[in-house]
């Protein structure tokens, strides 16, 4: 391994995880989501290499926070067919740079993994702002990765431990159930997401679905619901009648939920207007307000924006120095 | 170093420049080249992340070639105050991933040192297929990085050894006439770039400049020059009358030279058609026609594709693979 005055140190996931041990990921995001929506972040498009034979996708996603030390480039890829040769869908790997001077720092080979719990960490701080002041249920819709990660991260901003999971396959629902018991949750499962919205005031979407699973009749008032799937064009979690009849509909980045994720279909709908859209950085620095009633309906709608990739790669490097 | 079973190879520059040596990078880039022009390429919009303060300027390349084994992103950067701080402007890595399954398989932490030797493969490829046959003497404008690697790899593709090199500065002249001759170049200087013109019927243009340094009037009968230095929209080598004159002008790739380099100049300014400029890999693939007489003024316009990182980063992995 190189030291940085060599080149940049290269992690692999077993020492990046130990770093991870400690870091509070949820204000990390609280600090970039509010960096971003005040305008400090300079995040350009997202970049997209399209493989059309494996199938495959890759993503690109790069940015800085004005003022700070680093600069992240992120590639991230999801390989649908890769679990048939027994290999994970997603990898990737990020990239930090020195800001002043374009030197390479760290090369951190974290399979993907850190966009999973910087997602995660970004679910938590919807509902650490947003959730009702009583959670009596917390709702998954999804039995994947990003399910157990969005579990994990709510548990150091809410107290209740019950949980109801939904999905569509009874094995994957018990393994889910048997892993997140563990965690100290008790945990519910349903082949139902409608008896999600049922049961649960606190609801988050993990699915790649292209149709809605949760109608607006079904959501009960005073329920939170973040929604975690959709980041493409074409993605869908929620029917757009939801957002139309929330109190408060949430982006993390307005410039992508244009054109990404569930609040882009509303938009399109003409149900949804784009000013009565708050992001989640505006309300985490004060700059909006967030739940102002406990019956309430709130939508946080979450594409993934790169100032994320910047805060957790940075948070890993700063621990990699303090302990290193 | 990690295996290509647990993750990336993590190469750095002097492993690298190891495997380098005996690769053919100018029988690399016509492969890439003509890949490009027959549209078996898949090379999206670069990516550009802009550090104001520094200043400094990232750019982002990524592709592959359709049935090949990997796709390429490459991160190159440029900072300009570095050598003040004693540091070298540019700055990158080339990561190489599989096309099948997105997994990384190396990290070259070349320092951006293969972008200087794909771009001088290129300017061998363009003199290979469209200098005079008889080249009197080559004309070097510019005595930096790029003006070495081009001469060097011109050693590969033309005979002559008969150099006149033009900058600014005397030092800088006096230097780049050293390190030359030693490879056996015999080295003259000038501080007037019209000399070049003067007296070199293959001329290389290598600066960041921003105003022509070379006009129609002073270009001999039968002179071929590449292009190198324009990258951007607004750098410019080539006063735009001498592509309007030139019997021949070839891009790197249309698309870009659109928008950047010495063609988009000549377009902007309506002195030249882009149905009169021809793609360099359609020549090296034999779909057009090359130099077609030594009276002719031919001008390639180099701005740099990422199928040319593609070929360079998968040359280095093979060479690593086969002798690793």
């Amino acid at each position: 391994m190189a030291s940085p005055e060599h080149g940049p140190i290269v992690l692999h996931w077993p020492e990046i995880e130990e770093l991870l041990d400690g870091l509070d990921l949820v204000t990390a995001m609280e600090r970039g989501f509010a960096a971003y929506s005040r305008g400090r972040a300079v995040v350009p498009p997202v970049g997209e290499l399209l493989l059309d034979e494996a199938p495959g996708e890759v993503h690109i996603k790069y940015g800085y926070v004005r003022g700070d030390d680093f600069y992240v480039v992120k590639i991230a890829s999801g390989f649908f067919d890769n679990p048939k040769l027994g290999l994970a869908a997603g990898n990737g790997m990020m990239l930090l740079f020195a800001q002043a001077t374009g030197e390479p720092r760290a090369v951190l080979l974290d399979e993907g993994r850190l966009t999973d719990l910087r997602t995660a960490a970004a679910g938590a701080v919807a509902a650490k702002h947003l959730a009702p002041s009583v959670v009596e249920r917390i709702g998954i819709v999804g039995t994947g990765v990003q399910a157990r990660r969005q579990l994990e991260a709510l548990r150091g901003v809410i107290d209740c431990r019950a949980v109801l999971v939904s999905g569509r396959s009874p094995a994957a629902l018990e393994a889910f159930r048997e892993e997140m018991s563990a965690l100290g949750f008790e945990v519910e499962t349903t082949l139902e997401p409608s008896a999600i919205a049922d049961r649960c005031n606190l609801i988050v979407t993990t699915t790649p679905s292209h149709e809605p699973l949760l109608t607006a009749e079904e959501i009960r008032t005073g329920t939170h619901i973040t929604a975690v799937g959709s980041d493409t064009p074409d993605k869908q979690e929620l029917d757009s009648a939801i957002l139309a009849s929330a109190h408060m509909v949430v982006a993390d980045s307005l410039s992508q939920c244009r054109l990404r994720g569930e609040i882009s279909h509303a938009l399109r709908e003409g149900v949804l207007a784009e000013r009565d859209v708050v992001e989640l950085g505006a309300i985490v620095a004060g700059d909006a307000t967030g739940r102002r009633s406990d019956d309430a309906v709130t939508v946080v709608d979450l594409t993934g924006v790169a100032v994320q990739d910047v805060e957790i790669a940075s948070a890993v490097f700063r621990a990699y120095r303090t302990t290193g």
